[in-house]
This record gives C-alpha cells, sequence and structure tokens, in this order.
C-alpha cells in the first residue's frame, strides 16, 4: 500500500477503503508517512468529504492509535458529555456530579483549554489541591466508589489525532466535518463510555454560528458514534449569548456550585438541567418527564451538590472553598462597565466576549501558557435585558492593570442596543438521534 | 503574510495576488515555507484551479527563483522550442541545426530524461566527447558564433520548479493544469529566447492522450508565454505511434542524422518541417508557406546536417560519428520480434513500448541511474502497416540478455491486429496560438 494512491483516490472522489484509512492513521502517527503527504490527503478530504463509514473507520483508528481506557470494570452504566465548547460553558461541572447522585457512572475526561477560558480540567484545577492526574487504577476506583472522577486527558489518548489536529491547524484544513467529526469522536470513543452525549453549540460563540450546520455536525457525530456501537445523542443548545453570568475559571466553579445549591443563573441551569435528563434518558429505559424530573430532584435535595463535593475531596480538593466561595483568591483589579445609552440589549458578539475574558489572562492563546483563575467577567445585564445609561452591565476582573481600558472597549464593541426588546431566543433547538 | 491565509484562500476559490503568489514561491524555495503547508496549497490549487494572470505570475515567479539567462548579448533573433515529450521524440536534434542554419539563434537548454528514453542532451552525450555542459560565456558565444548551442539545464534554472514538482511528484498533485503549465512555462521564460515554439504531444504515448486535453494545456501556455512577453505558439502533434522508427539514444541519434541529410523516416521528416517551419514564422513576418520551403531547402541542400555537424564538434563530439553512424557501439544482444498474426497494425500503446526501451536499459527509472546508450528498439511495422505472420515487426537492441524474453511479451501487448486498414491518423492536429 503506498500513500501516494490514498491521496490520488480521494483527490478523484472515491471511498476509501478501511485499510487505506488505518494505513494512513497508522503511518501518520508512528512518523512513516510525511507530513506532507498527510496535508495533501486532508485537503482532498477537505474538498471531497468522507462518507459515515469512512468517518467512522477515521475516528475508530485515531481512538485505537493509543490507551483504549478500559471501563469493564466499572460495575454500573457509563455515561459520558462532550460540549463543543462555548463561552462561560461550565455544564459539565454540574451535570457530571448531578448524572452521579442519581447513580450513573461518569468516567469522564476533558481537555485542557485553548482559547477564551480553561477547560473544565482549567477550572477544576482553580480549587487548591484539586488533582486532574490520577493512574488508571486510581481514576477506576473513584468511579467504583463514589460514581464520578473528572480528570485531564491522558497523554496518549488518541495520539493521532493531537498529531492530526496540529497539521490541520496550519493548513487550512480544520473546518471540514469528518475531520472536526473524528477529531472529536476519537477521544470520546477511546475515553470508554457506552453511552455519549453531545452538547451541540450554536450561534456566534461557537464555532456552528448557524443552526444548520449545527445540526450537520451533530448528526454526523451521533451516526458515527451509533457506527462504533455507543448509544449516543445530540443537544443543540443557544451560545449567541455567554452561558450564566461568570467566565473566568474561579469564577465559573463558584457559579457552577450556585446551581448544584439550587440558585444561579435560569439560563445555566436549565441548559444543565436538559442535558443531564437527556444524558439519564440515554442510560435508561425511563421516560424524558421522569427523567428530568430525577435531575430537578438531585438539583434540589442537594445530591447533586453533595456528589461535587465529595468529588473534590476525593481528588484532593479543599472542598472548603465549595461550601465558601469567598476563600477563593480574587483578582487585584476589578473594574465596572457601564451602559453607554439605555435600551435593550440587543445582541452579544459572545466569542469577542471570550477574547476579553482572554485579554483579561482568564485563557491561553498558546499551550504553555500559564491561566489565571482569577480573572474574567461578571456579567450583568445579557441579551434581552432593558439597561439605564450608567448602570454597570459588566465586571472586569483582572491582575493586568494595564489592560483594563482596552478590555472595556472591546467589551462594550460586542454589544448592540435597541429601544425595543429583541425576539425570545430559544435555549435548546433540538434533540438529534 | 502568512502562508496559512494564502492556502485558506485558495482552498475558499479566491483568486491569489501577485504577492501571495510570489510570497510561497520564495518561502518554498529558501525553506521558510514548510513541505506540508506547500502541499495543502498545490493540492487546494488541484481543486480550484488558477486564472491565467495567477499562473503567469506563478511562472514568472518561478523563472526568477534562480538563474535567468540573459540572452541580449546574443545577436540576432532567439527561438526555442519545448516538447512535452514522447516516445522516439528526437526532434530536437534536426530542428535546432535546421532553423540556426536559417540564421536564427538557438541558444537551448534540455532536461535529462526520467522514464521511456534519455532527454535531448543524454542523447547527445552518446557521441562521445560531446560536451552538454558549458559555461554561461562559451554558450553565449556558440550561439553568436554558430548560431546554435545544446547544452543540459543549468543547476540552478527555475529550483522553484525542481521543489515544487518533486513535491507534486509525491502529493498527487501532477495532474493540474496551471502547475503543469508554470513548471514547463518557468523554464522556458528562465531559458531566455524572444520566439517560444510549443510541441504539445497528443496520444497513448503522451501525458494527454485526449486531443481536447492537450489544446487546453496549449492555450494555457501559449496565454502565459504571451502575458509573460513572448512569441508564442504551440503546435498539437500525434503521439499515438512512436515518432520515426528508432527508440534509444545513439540509435536516435542516427535516425535524427537521416533526416538531416534528406532521408530517414517519412513521419519524423514532416513533424520536424511543420515545427521549423512555425519556428521560423514566429521569427520573421514571412508567409507560413515562405518559411516551409526554407525548411525544406536547408533539409535538401545539406545546410541542416552541416550545421548539426558544426554544432557537435564546436561542443566537442567527434563529428566523425554523424557522418559515419556505423561508429556508434551497437549492444550486445539484438533480438527479431515477429508478427503472431498477419493483417493491419491498428494501434500501438506508444506509453508501454516506451517502457520496453527502459526495460532494455535505454532510459532512468530513477535520476541516479545510468542510462546505456546503445539499448533500444527500432521498429519496422507501425500502425496502418501490413504484415504476414511471422514477419519481423521489431528489433529489440539491449545488453541485459536475461530481460530479452520479458521486453518481447511486452512488446507484443501494446500492439492490436487488424483485418482491415485503420482509420487514417493525422500527424499534426492544429496550431494554437
Amino acid at each position: 500500500m503506498r500513500m501516494y494512491d490514498i491521496i490520488q483516490r480521494k483527490r478523484d472522489n472515491y471511498e476509501l477503503t478501511d485499510e487505506q484509512i488505518r494505513y494512513f492513521v497508522k503511518g501518520y502517527t508512528d512518523g512513516s508517512i510525511p507530513d506532507y503527504q498527510a496535508a495533501a490527503l486532508l485537503m482532498a478530504i477537505y474538498f471531497n468529504g468522507m462518507n459515515d463509514h469512512e468517518t467512522t473507520t477515521l475516528t475508530l483508528s485515531m481512538a485505537e492509535s493509543g490507551d483504549m481506557i478500559d471501563l469493564s470494570s466499572v460495575k454500573g452504566i457509563t455515561v459520558d458529555k462532550h460540549s463543543t465548547g462555548g463561552v462561560g460553558d461550565k455544564t459539565s461541572l454540574i451535570i457530571a456530579p448531578c448524572v452521579a447522585s442519581l447513580g450513573f457512572k461518569v468516567a469522564k475526561m476533558s481537555g485542557r483549554g485553548l482559547g477564551h477560558t480553561g477547560g473544565t480540567v482549567d477550572k477544576l484545577e482553580s480549587i487548591p489541591g484539586y488533582r486532574t492526574s490520577l493512574d488508571r487504577n486510581e481514576f477506576i476506583d473513584n468511579v467504583n466508589r463514589i460514581g464520578i472522577a473528572l480528570v485531564g486527558q491522558s497523554g496518549n489518548l488518541a495520539p493521532a489525532d493531537k498529531k492530526i489536529y496540529a497539521l490541520r491547524d496550519v493548513t487550512a484544513t480544520v473546518g471540514c466535518l469528518p475531520l472536526i467529526v473524528s477529531s472529536i469522536m476519537s477521544k470520546k470513543i477511546a475515553a470508554g463510555s457506552q453511552n455519549i452525549l453531545l452538547d451541540v453549540k450554536v450561534g456566534t460563540g461557537s464555532f456552528t454560528p448557524k443552526l444548520e450546520d449545527a445540526i450537520k455536525l451533530a448528526q454526523k457525530m451521533v451516526d458515527v458514534g451509533k457506527l462504533a456501537g455507543r448509544k449516543i445523542a445530540a443537544l443543540i443548545t443557544n451560545m449567541d449569548v455567554p452561558l450564566g453570568k461568570a467566565i473566568g475559571n474561579s469564577m465559573e466553579i463558584i457559579e457552577a456550585c450556585e446551581i448544584l445549591q439550587n440558585k444561579g443563573p435560569a439560563d445555566l441551569r436549565e441548559v444543565c438541567v436538559e442535558l443531564s435528563a437527556y444524558m439519564v434518558l440515554l442510560c435508561t429505559n425511563d421516560s424524558y418527564e421522569n427523567c428530568r424530573k430525577k435531575v430537578l430532584e438531585s438539583l434540589e435535595n442537594g445530591s447533586a451538590y453533595n456528589k461535587f463535593k465529595q468529588l473534590v475531596s476525593v481528588q484532593g480538593g479543599d472542598s472548603t472553598y465549595i461550601d465558601n466561595p469567598d476563600l477563593f483568591k480574587k483578582a487585584t483589579y476589578s473594574y465596572d462597565i457601564k451602559a453607554t445609552q439605555s435600551g435593550y440589549v440587543f445582541s452579544m458578539d459572545t466569542a469577542c466576549i471570550g477574547e476579553v475574558s482572554l485579554m483579561l489572562g482568564a485563557g491561553r492563546e498558546k499551550k504553555e501558557d500559564f491561566i489565571d483563575y482569577e480573572a474574567g467577567i461578571y456579567i450583568h445585564a445579557k441579551t434581552g435585558d432593558k439597561v439605564e445609561k450608567g448602570q454597570v452591565i459588566a465586571t472586569l476582573h483582572t491582575n493586568r492593570k494595564h489592560i483594563i481600558h482596552e478590555a472595556e472597549l472591546e467589551y462594550l464593541k460586542t454589544l448592540t442596543f435597541s429601544k425595543n426588546a429583541p425576539p425570545h431566543q430559544k435555549l435548546i433547538y433540538q434533540l438529534v438521534k
């Protein structure tokens, strides 16, 4: 078999065979296939696509390129979730303990964040002592014992994806459906859970601003997940506005705790309830209504909150921070942004709000960058809210004094105002299964 | 400027700016742009093409990536030709001295052959003593003194083309019109002649088996040549059968001499007469009829032949070989292939006949391979010829005894026979200007 023939075949719009796809993934991962041939193939895939069977084979070979987490020794029903990512998205911190409190097993590996704010793992690390790296035995043990573990991705999870993604990133082949799907799904498959719920974001703060693209992506991931033998569904949710009010690592932990204590922003709570309900639904033969009811009960009776505290303690974190969020260190500077006019907030450019949080120190531009856990934005007025000129609409938290003025200007640019209230936006668009 | 943006732009089917194309060629040649980004761009060009302006800019930047041969010190009208290559194509050996004998200046650099047989330079090196490498002064001097020089390409002629071609060769991006055009034309532009005639081959022995593809290629090269400020035209000629009867390096020198002595195969003579006439036409305001008449006179009165002998002598070759071709060393083995049936030769797979000559030792598979000047095929019966079973239809010449049987079988496979004569094939299809 020759890589040349594989490139040529895809270039000429023929379906690649399983053997050809496996040959590429193996050869590119072990270095026997050079970058330039992989780049040519990726660009040919960009143009000619891949059908579901090809995408599944690609996904599975990427998953199998490294460690396949074996959850067979976990007693119970395993369930995982994945979000395509957005601004203020701290749902994993809420959903995972909620679903675990209902008796399902959540053995979750999360990536670190690149861009806006940190990923779930970065946020958890803002809790003093929390260990995001457990060895395999402790990981499985914890899941069996308390029903949940939330850790970082092991170094050898889908190494083919790491290498292919890095190449896509410099060859303008990131925005290609089968490549996006295989990148996300290879890691989910390798992570081993039998049931998977996807949270596909749509809107200005996501990489699928158009609903039709989000549905396409969701459907393809679901189809591939099924072909790979998993039980899977996707919920399309709104990312035209930041989720909740807090953006920033420890600030998001605090807001997650509010939801777990049956308080906090209604939009965040509703998205978490729906995602949790569908995760439970995937794992049982129960009705949607019953699943939702159980989730609400878990939030209301404190069992989700207690599960989160238990998780933090078991993984070495100081759980007094959970009970008493004032313990979290605050950023040196806090700055109130005031409305420049009266009226309704008509729209928010959510990706740009993410960029502002990055300026403040909450995220990473490059892998090597340090995250400032204390930095972030607290949003007081969101799309649809009525404000008076001079009213505080957001508070910036940062340790970078010099950046505050620029951050304020950038933040104001993300907003538009109107006399009349903007049309109501859906929070949950649809289920894809 | 970033290479990423250039890839993205071409991927999205926008025209590249001159600056972007020049940035790519310069950066890829000097090594600052990596192979994988170049490969991604080449594949995007494969899919989305390039318009004439882009192709011209690409051609010119590739030409300017190395030495630009300055022919301004040549007194007279400079003219060059280029063939897209075929089997038994020894026309340069005939045309160049013919046109030079009519007073035009032929300062010609030829490539070495890869595949079937050698290139013009390899064929010339089968003449003992012939030097294909002259320094710049001697090259220009010879052209001024005797009107002709035939040498190999200098090491630094269009280095961008060398690098880009090598990458195309391993990334399945060879068969792409703007890339083919820029590869050929960059070297022709860098070689400096004001007038250029292209011989675009069509048929089973060329890389454009379809007439429409050959016309497209010819038209694009002509358009780009004009935009680059050259006088240029292309003749589409037949390569469904080998040109002439001899395939192999010294064998082709001998056959070229026959044509120059007003003998030899009619098809080869006619193609050479037409190509020469159009080269002269490019250089003058004369009529086509007059140009053809002058070419025929040059062949008939011996001035083309004498010019070739003079060229060989001046470049150090032993011209007694030209007068007495029996001096050329013969291959150890000669083997007659006989017709397996009676009838007309209906068709020849000319590319495969080229492969047989390669088996015999006449060509190179890899750049490092040695060429056996003595090896080759002499074809006695070509498409349209009537043969009797058992009649000798071709003679193999080789120093590789072990290959003869396989070569015979392969040669026979290239032929089909019929009861009735096949339709007459055109030798010259059309002029593209």
